[in-house]
Order: C-alpha cells, then sequence, then structure tokens
C-alpha cells in the first residue's frame, strides 16, 4: 500500500477521504494544492503527511525551476504554507525542517541538480519512514503474546505512513511471526479513520478484525478479550506524553483501570523534545461539521455549539512503552527517551 | 414534548428516528405496528417504551374488542409480541406485567368498560412516569453544584420517558432552581441519540450544550470542566450494577479517574430486583448496519465483522449514587435500594 508516491515529476495521493469506497489516487503538481490535501486530510497520519509535505516542497523547487525563479526563495514559501496546514504532528515540521536544511545545502549547485537532489531527500524521508516501520514492527510484535486481542484507535497504519504502519506495522509484524491476534478496531469518530482504513488495511492483510464503536472499548476491556492497546502518535514531548488521536487519553485510562498494557508506536521523527511536557503539544480543533453532518446529512440541531478537538494528550503515566524504530522504550521516559534519541 | 400521545383510540408516536431534521407523528392503531416503531426505535428510552408498550396492549383489547374477540387473549398475544422487541430495558416488561395483572383484574367486566380501564392504566403508567421525573429532578438538582459542567451520554430527556427526563430532568430543575449549568452532550454512538436528541432537547429549552464525540469526554474531564457525569439507566440490578447505553461505563471509568462523582437518575420501574447483579442483565446487540453505514452510506469495508452491543453494564461500585422519585440512593446499594424501593 502506498499512501504517497512519488512519480519523478509529481506527487501521487491515495486519497484516504474516500476510502474504502474508492480507490483512487489524485496527482499534484503544486505545493498549494498538497497543502490543500493535508488540510482536508486526502492524506493523514503524521508520518504521511511528513512525506506528503516534502514532496510538496520538491514540487514547488520544481515549479521555480521551470519558472525561472529562485528556487531557495519558493522553497522558502512552501514550507510556510506547508507548516500552516494543521499544528499538532510535528512529523510535518520534521520533514519541512529537513528539506529547508536540504534546499540551504544545495542552494550553491546548479537548479535542476539542486532539484533532483531536493527529490532524493524526499524519497529518503519516505523510504527511511518504511524502515524505521518495519523495525518498530519487529521490537513490537516481541511485546505482542502468541495469542492476543489487541485493541487500536484510528489509524497508525500502512496508509498513516510510508506504507508499513505504526501500531499497524507492529500487528503486521506479529501476523508475519505467526502470533494468533485478533485486532478491535476503534471506528475513532468523527472521521471513522477506524472504520474506513484500519478495518479496510486489515482485511485485506487477512488479520482477524472486529469493527467497534468509540463506545464499546470499554465494553471489550471489561469482557477480558484486549490483552494490549497499541496507538501511534503525532508528537511525543520530551517526557514522553504523546499526543494522538481524540479518544486515546480515554482508551489510557480504560487500559489502566483494566489492567491492560498500553503501548505507543512511533518513529523519531514524531518525538518533539524541545517540549518538555505534553501541555505545550499544541492541540488542532476542526470544523463543526464533522460532528453535526455525515456525507453532507445534519444529524445534529442547526446552529448547535461543538468542541472538536482533533488529538488529546496521553499523560506519560499511563503509558507502559513507546516502540521506537531503536527499541522499546520503558519508563522513567525522560531519562530513557533521552538516551534512545543519543542526547 | 410529548414522545408518547394517546388520542382515546390511537398511539402516537414522535418518531425519533427522524429528529431532529423532522418533527413527525406516526399513529399507530395495532400492537404489532408499536413492536415494530419499539424494535426500529422510533420510539426509545426505557421508560418511554414502558409506555408505548402499554398502550400496545391497549389497542390490542381494542382490536379484540372491533372483531368480538377475547380481551384476555389478544391482550396475552400482545404482551408477548411486545416483550420480544427490545431485551434490556426493564420498563418495558414491567409495564407489560402492569396491564396484564390489569386485564386478569378487569377480565369480569363488559369487555368495552376492559378497555376504557386497561387504557386507564396505560395513562397512568404515562402520567405516573411525569411524576416521578419531576421529583427525580428536585432530589437530582439539590446534587448539582450553583455552577456545573454536566456530561450526559445517549438521551435520557423528555424524549426517553413521559416527557421531562430522567438525567435531562435534573438538569431541567437544575435550571428552573437558577443554577448556572452547561451540558456537555456525548454524540452517542451509533445512532447519534444525543447529537440528535439530547442536542436538540437542550437548545429548545435554552439550556447551553456543547455537542462533543463520544471520544473528546475524557478530554472534557482532563481539562476540569465537567463537575459530574449524569446519565439514565435501562436497568439497574439489586446490588445498583447498571445497564445503560453502550459507553456509559467507560464514562463512569473515566470519571472516577478523574474523581468526578457520576449519577444515575432512573425511576424505580427501571430496577429489577430479581436480579443479584448486572451480570445478569440481557445485553441486546444490534445489526452492524448501524455502525458501517450512516443513511445507507457505507462508512465501513463491505464484510467486515462488527461487534454493536447497545449496552452496557457498569458496576455499581463505579456509581456515586442514584437519584429516583423518592430520594438519592447512596452506597451501600443492595440494603439501601432495598430499603428504599421498601422491601
Amino acid at each position: 500500500m502506498e499512501p504517497v508516491r512519488w512519480t519523478g515529476k509529481t506527487l501521487q495521493l491515495l486519497d484516504q477521504t474516500r476510502l474504502p469506497l474508492q480507490e483512487e489516487y489524485v496527482e499534484y503538481r503544486h505545493y498549494e494544492e498538497v497543502a490543500h490535501a493535508i488540510r482536508t486530510m486526502v492524506v493523514r497520519g503524521a508520518p504521511a503527511i511528513g512525506a506528503a509535505a516534502a514532496f510538496g516542497v520538491v514540487l514547488a523547487a520544481q515549479t521555480a525551476v521551470a519558472a525561472g525563479r529562485e528556487v531557495k526563495e519558493e522553497v522558502t514559501k512552501a514550507v510556510e504554507v506547508l507548516a500552516a496546514t494543521r499544528p499538532t504532528a510535528v512529523n510535518l515540521f520534521w520533514a519541512l525542517n529537513r528539506m529547508k536544511r536540504k534546499a540551504e545545502e544545495v542552494s550553491h549547485l546548479p537548479a535542476e541538480e539542486a532539484v533532483r537532489l531536493l527529490a532524493a531527500e524526499a524519497e529518503a524521508i519516505l523510504q527511511e519512514d518504511l524502515a524505521n516501520n518495519r523495525a518498530m514492527g519487529r521490537y513490537g510484535a516481541e511485546l505482542v503474546p502468541e495469542k492476543a486481542g489487541i485493541l487500536t484507535h484510528c489509524n497508525a497504519g500502512a496508509l498513516a505512513t510510508a506504507g508499513y504502519g505504526t501500531a499497524l506495522g507492529v500487528i503486521r509484524a506479529a501476523k508475519e511471526m505467526g502470533k494468533d491476534i485478533h485486532v478491535f478496531a476503534d471506528e475513532t469518530r468523527p472521521l471513522l479513520q477506524g472504520a474506513r482504513l484500519t478495518a479496510w488495511e486489515l482485511q485485506r492483510e487477512g488479520i482477524p478484525v472486529t469493527l467497534i464503536t468509540d463506545n464499546t472499548a470499554a465494553f471489550v476491556m471489561q469482557k477480558g478479550w484486549v490483552d494490549l492497546v497499541l496507538v501511534g502518535a503525532d508528537r511525543i514531548a520530551a517526557n514522553g506524553d504523546t499526543a494522538n488521536k481524540i479518544g486515546t487519553y480515554g482508551l489510557a485510562v480504560l487500559a489502566r483501570h483494566h489492567g491492560i498494557p498500553f503501548y505507543v508506536a512511533a518513529p523519531f521523527s514524531t518525538f518533539d523534545l524541545s517540549l518538555k511536557n505534553g501541555a505545550e503539544i499544541p492541540i488542532e480543533e476542526r470544523s463543526p461539521e464533522e460532528v453535526t453532518a455525515f456525507g453532507g446529512r445534519p444529524v445534529a440541531p442547526p446552529g448547535v455549539k461543538v468542541f472538536n478537538p482533533a488529538f488529546d494528550v496521553t499523560p506519560a503515566e499511563l503509558i507502559t512503552a513507546i516502540i521506537t524504530e531503536r527499541g522499546v522504550i520503558y519508563p522513567p521516559f525522560t531519562e530513557n527517551i533521552a538516551r534512545m534519541m543519543g542526547n
């Protein structure tokens, strides 16, 4: 599965707003369109939007060359516009910073060569993410019992990344190791990434999955059907506090209440060591219409007030461990995150 | 607001599947249609389905008289059919038993007089529920601080009862007492009773309400915006274990984690002292399509496995108190429920 595809000249994104009913790629030639695609969640998932934004920068550089404009200037503008799309997932800023540094590095080169090197950098971001996912999968799968019920939230799968997944990468790896697993996928309101994307991904892989409403998560835990909770992340602070899709924090509380381990799977690009703790993570609020309408059909009285944060922050003390591409990080997180990341 | 209306000859139900977009009454002349309306949730909410079923029995008796058939026989058949509609809310069985007893009591009378007395009994069920709601409101409102954020789930309002509400009855009463309250209404997947019904009811009453996804409940608690959780109930066992709309149990765990009081508001007709605890409460599972489709539009891959229980059971130890029409019941629940109910 390739949610983000580079053709050599254009960016193709698998339109995730139309899944699972339609499997359709949209082609992009201008960074402004890529910014729009990120904002409207044609592409979503922290690592995937990082990669898409990186290619958005490449498109900007191409446009500059074609128009005879300054590459560095166009890149700077593109980085600004792409950075303003969504505030929470730090992978976006991480990827854009990496592209900005590369643009500076290659600014003395002939424009077309600079563009090639920028494209190679974006491609590297994508390929490294895939490799990181597989490494995370191997480390994480060790934590999965031979026979396990796993609850996951939103989509931290192939579609959210370069193509293997963070939380779902661990699930894929556990399956590849021959473990007898069963996944409970929260549908994940308001945008139903669990129903539309996670259920679809797992079904295609032949991994047993049961779709539940978010309201049913506590019930399946109470029944004893869940051996671990496994989620992705959009930003992890230096102390381990983790921003992820709205509803994740509630699951962490429920997992603690039921004595169920709660794991976060995320690459280093999701860590933001500049933030001491989760209180500093900016939380995106999205449009009320995501809650009050469904496929254009209203499901709430007109004018009702809505609070629609897209993410929440799970305090580190509710997290059993964080699965990264270099290994599993256990508490105390502040020390162990710093050590693992080599600071 | 009158979700259940008796015209003297027919039953009218406010079609709750069409709210808030259409406010439309459907008229019923046959008990089989009433059974269908309960099953498809044209009428829903434990006390409201009890009242609707009671009038279904009256319709059966009327039909018997018109057709020159035995009233008692027709009533027995109707009770059976109506009892088979939904398994969890005990108010349904309570109301049907009450009607059955009345049918026996009046079986020696002329048929038309028997029908009149059955209609009066159903009307009494409806009016008593309204009075009980108001009493619950007065007792419950005392528990609400002068300025309070209240989180509620599903719809335990006028629409779920004879017309005032259990949980929302308490909220109405608090408002009438001049308290400065703000309600967070969980949208309540899969059928969105919070978005469609609770938000609509409160908006009409001018009670400040913010609609949130079920996933956002933990977030608003974490922010410190919730001073109490207030829900209705579908069946309460002798020890206080409470079945209510799926998601309620998770909220109770979250409330406990955040040190927030968790109140259940329910009339005596919701208590089932024949059950020692919640493990004995039958939990209805409803169609997968409630989760996989939305207004006929699929939102999940075809053929995906779904687990869709309509209710869950909150253990008594997570409940701060139960608000009834005769007062507030505190732990130890087994003793205090028995005492309050005069056993």
